[in-house]
């Protein structure tokens, strides 16, 4: 191939970067891919760090070491952060939402990849430093936020299941208890699915009792593993008192006022 | 804001295509974020087209008109379909994978972030043209293969569950058999989810029998929507006439062989 001129090898290098998150790249591999010195790809890097930066997109990151290199990561800053929140709040008060019961409807916010990875980017920014090796999540609706996640930490995701089904093999299975209703509900999750002694973080939509990440810090126990993280879009702000502590929640459900029709919804911080 | 140089320029708008996938910008959009006239943006747009091109990343499409501009779509060419699809059969044919009564273990494959992708990416190149307003999977194991086709093709997703919650509001129900086991199962979808004459991209793990997506067509005419292409990552070759036609198929997976240790899967092309 021709030597890529600048402006082409910064291109690449911020594709490549960015399509694989928290992947760590050698200058050796970049080498091999578009062919220049080492010290000219070193130049490209730090123009795409000063651009990430200007515009807020991430940051690159430096790993020491023999099996060292650079990686991205999707991280955004704490004024980025905060205006999706204030949008997501935004959204979800609007008052055709609520639902009988007094539940808010989000399936749409919580099912778009657009908005779920804005999520995840904040997420993001609270856990990359914990270098967890798996997001653990709980059939279904968290499950599209726990893989944005994922795949911006590059880590798999793992998905507990209610029911046991042939395709998972052998599995462990755990009863717990709802915080919020006090039912009792089963966790199963493939023998196959988790390396020992490893470090979860347990990504879900909504938070209430906190009973089903209790249940995922037994289950993690079965497998000799750690839940090192807790991250929920939404959590009610009532009762107040969760089973699990140390946990981190983007937005608080206040109250659903179904007779007037108003959401109150906050940012957590 | 000062002006950007064109390696910056060309860093920050693949940062900014390649991050919204399916997204259309107006040369427009590109002068408000970074400053620089059309004319410019539109030779840089040429260069990312000519990186994206040499390195089988995806393509620039042009939208004609009054509401057009430009998006990329994360597709790839018929060699890098057919690495994938080789790389996925050599790693689904590994005989550790065989679990009692003839299923193979392919969780580690189907919820990992970056294999999810790159099959999401085959996906995207053959239906990419079909212009869906949404990707639709019934839960679980199809989820985060669906988020990411859906993401790769900037629609909403829709998951479909087996039973009603109270977060869906009022739903649509269906009774389907399940084409392989003969056995009646529910579908389950807020009537919220979905605008009516929509087109939707069905996307699923594995089709046996074709019950399951013979549901979703059903479940489409309730909401006088049209399911306008089915894609599984992996069919078997028995029963040779599934319940659907017209459907797109990655992998097939012949025969198990459980007792000499054997999987038979092979690309479908």
């Amino acid at each position: 191939m021709d030597k890529l001129q600048r402006n082409e090898r910064i291109g690449i290098l911020m594709k490549l970067l960015t399509d694989s998150p928290g992947k760590i790249f050698t200058l050796g591999n970049f080498t091999e891919i578009i062919g220049s010195a080492k010290s000219t790809i070193s130049e490209d890097i730090d123009i795409i760090q000063d651009i990430l930066d200007k515009f807020d997109l991430g940051m690159i990151v430096s790993i020491p070491g023999a099996s060292g290199g650079i990686k991205f990561i999707p991280s955004i800053s704490s004024e980025k952060a905060d205006f999706i929140t204030r949008n997501l709040c935004e959204e979800l008060s609007q008052k055709e939402r609520i639902l009988p019961g007094g539940f808010v409807y989000m399936l749409d916010i919580i099912y778009n990849p657009v908005k779920i990875e804005n999520i995840a980017r904040i997420f993001t920014r609270q856990f990359y430093k914990k270098d967890v090796d798996y997001v653990i999540t709980v059939e279904t609706k968290g499950i599209p936020l726990a893989f944005a996640t994922a795949r911006f930490l590059n880590v798999p995701l793992i998905i507990v299941r209610h029911y046991n089904e042939a395709t998972d093999g052998a599995s462990v299975n755990i009863n717990y208890v709802s915080g919020s209703k006090k039912k009792l509900q089963t966790m199963v999750l493939s023998l196959k699915s988790l390396k020992r002694n490893s470090k979860l973080l347990f990504i879900d939509d909504f938070m209430k009792g906190g009973g089903t990440a209790k249940g995922i810090m037994e289950l993690a126990k079965e497998f000799e593993c750690e839940v090192s993280g807790i991250g929920v879009l939404i959590k009610t702000a009532e009762p107040d008192r969760k089973l699990v502590d140390n946990y981190f929640s983007i937005l608080t459900l206040d109250t659903v006022d179904e007779e007037n029709g108003i959401i109150n919804i906050r940012s957590s911080r």
